[in-house]
């Protein structure tokens, strides 16, 4: 069989490779350390800084096709790995858009994908902008941003002082209902599958997805709306791989594209044991060119983020899992990340249940008992 | 977490570690080659002879909690080990009736347990003794049968010459219906949890099982019968652990205990995809005393053994793999052994679906489709 590089040895990472290992779909990584929660279960790995370029072309020299589980990393090398014949899978064409927002922006704009509305900042008349978008209003970083990094909300002329420096773009702050997220896979066929329809909450201290509930509780024309659009998202990027696309549903039921991961995405765990493929396995098949797996829903779920907890800095600690095990269908997924920090992602837990109210309710029982904490305070 | 020392290097510890890697669960393997499908993917391993018992210890020390994932192991330095006051699961008492199977009949027929008649072999006494049995007459060795080896079926007097010379017992030849076998698991605080009944199918040429149905195409009654006699079996043994129990279905509808594994087995691989807890996570939350998972059927399912082609031997090519991918709900699992012998287990498919006989024409499909080969023939 084909074997994987992947760069990065984080969580995603680590998932898609336990997927691998099932099919022993042999696997290679390029870490910043070892053990990571990828390196250490794959096949061989790479302990190098992750925009390394020789370390990259190592990585490309010891497999057949490419990939990334981080979307910050170095286009123009995976543009020279292409040119040398090798497979980059999602191509550097599309982390070149997807890398920057404001291209994401551009490109789905071009295709008469519906976006909130967003210019780019004008140091020269930023007073005049401001006035035209009002407050609040959204700056984002065109690089760089993640887990809410790069993103600033501007709530009056006091923030003005205060905002991003780099290269950046304001958007019209959008009074949404819901975010909702779809994964979507396409492999080099041009066979695509969708995911259900999701709903993201969010954690108003750190702003990082925390909550997933599935289905979303939406209505079944919403619903498919966000899967044409998911599918028009993947064939204007000419996108090969799995997508997580993240939207805004407005107070007037019009849905827009929020942004794009080129990769298995935070909203899409809940599909190990929800789907009847995972979007870790279907990650695979896009990439070798496999047909792509059924992805119908099997039970309603809730997924919630395991996070270092506050005030806890150095060697991980679980405590309480066997709580976690009381709960009915619940399941725990630590990543094995040595150190702990605060609101680090440690882990998730997905709960199944036909009643989502009892999936929800059951998830954060669990993430209440469950902590994630080291020896000392730190 | 308490650290999991697995004795065997196969797919068995691989299938479980995939589990305990998945929570972060770390497991140390003794094997006797690496890589071997559970080392690769293990925290820590110990390259050794499974007999060896300064290997054992060595692993003993390294762990918290010590299993196997193969039954012939040798009993003395469990009790070692468990008299230095470590755990062993399930106990050296329950290994110890369970490889000599004619420990394991009479303590079944102890319990009032419905087991096939049996006697020890009698040399001196053979002509009788098999005369009371009559023809077609099993005789199996106590010790050491594995995948069909240790069993000899006696058709005519022609056999006598070469019967079984070790240690060995006659059984009645049941004429059955059907091979039933149930997974249960039974952790420390003595929870008990029983998965479906399912149907095994074994190959004519190699006597593996070859095919397993989920559920078993039986009466309720029966499968309450079944279920009530494993419950048995497993508080006979004092077992603590997940056993698979294999059944013979009688022409008149009685149920007997074939025999007994003390762990993981080929007919619960189906529980991966199948059920809400796999047979593997089932295993580890028995063996590190949580509570044990639901162990609801989500979906009718056929498994289907890969076994290594006739003909090959040597370095492992799997070919069509593509082809497995192509059929509907259908998951493949490699176990990643470095060589392929005729008729060696390298793998297995599960297929889900409502309709049985679809999830089983699918299996069939798939596996005449796949491939495990090598270069040369040989």
């Amino acid at each position: 069989m084909k074997t994987i590089g992947i760069i990065g040895g984080g969580q995603l990472g680590k998932m898609t490779i336990l997927e691998a290992r099932k099919m022993s779909i042999p696997t290679i990584v390029l870490t910043t350390e070892h053990p990571s929660p990828a390196s250490e279960i794959s096949n061989d790995y790479i302990v190098g800084d992750l925009y390394d370029d020789e370390k990259i072309l190592e990585l490309a020299n010891k497999c057949d096709v490419v990939t990334y589980e981080i979307e910050h990393i170095n286009v123009k090398i995976l543009k020279e790995i292409e040119n040398q014949g090798k497979k980059v899978y999602p191509s550097s064409n599309v982390i070149e858009i997807i890398q920057d927002k404001s291209k994401q922006k551009k490109l789905l704009n071009n295709y008469n994908i519906p976006t909130s509305y967003w210019e780019y900042v004008d140091k020269n008349n930023l007073k005049i902008q401001i006035e035209k978008f009002g407050f609040p209003v959204v700056q984002k970083s065109c690089t760089g941003g993640y887990d809410g990094k790069g993103v600033f909300i501007l709530k009056s002329k006091d923030d003005i002082k205060n905002i991003i420096k780099e290269e950046s773009y304001f958007e019209k702050y959008i009074k949404c209902k819901k975010e909702l997220a779809i994964m979507i896979a396409r492999n080099t066929n041009g066979e695509i599958k969708t995911y259900p329809v999701v709903e993201m909450a969010f954690d108003e201290k750190t702003n990082i997805c925390d909550t997933v509930i599935v289905p979303a509780q939406i209505s079944k024309e919403i619903g498919e709306k966000a899967k044409k659009i998911a599918i028009e998202c993947i064939k204007a990027l000419d996108g090969i791989g799995i997508f997580g696309i993240e939207f805004f549903l407005t107070e007037d039921d019009e849905i827009l594209v929020n942004e794009i991961a080129p990769r298995p995405h935070n909203s899409g765990h809940y599909t190990i044991e929800a789907c009847t493929t995972s979007q870790y396995e279907q990650f695979l098949r896009a990439i070798l060119n496999y047909p792509l797996g059924d992805t119908t829903l099997l039970s309603n779920a809730c997924m919630i983020n395991i996070l270092g907890e506050d005030g806890y800095h150095g060697k991980t600690k679980i405590k309480n899992e066997e709580e976690v095990f009381k709960l009915p269908k619940t399941y725990l997924h630590i990543y094995g990340k040595r150190e702990t920090r605060p609101f680090r992602k440690m882990g998730h837990i997905t709960v199944l249940n036909k009643d989502i109210n009892k999936a929800i309710s059951n998830a954060k029982a669990a993430r209440e008992k469950l902590k994630i904490i080291s020896d000392s305070l730190g």
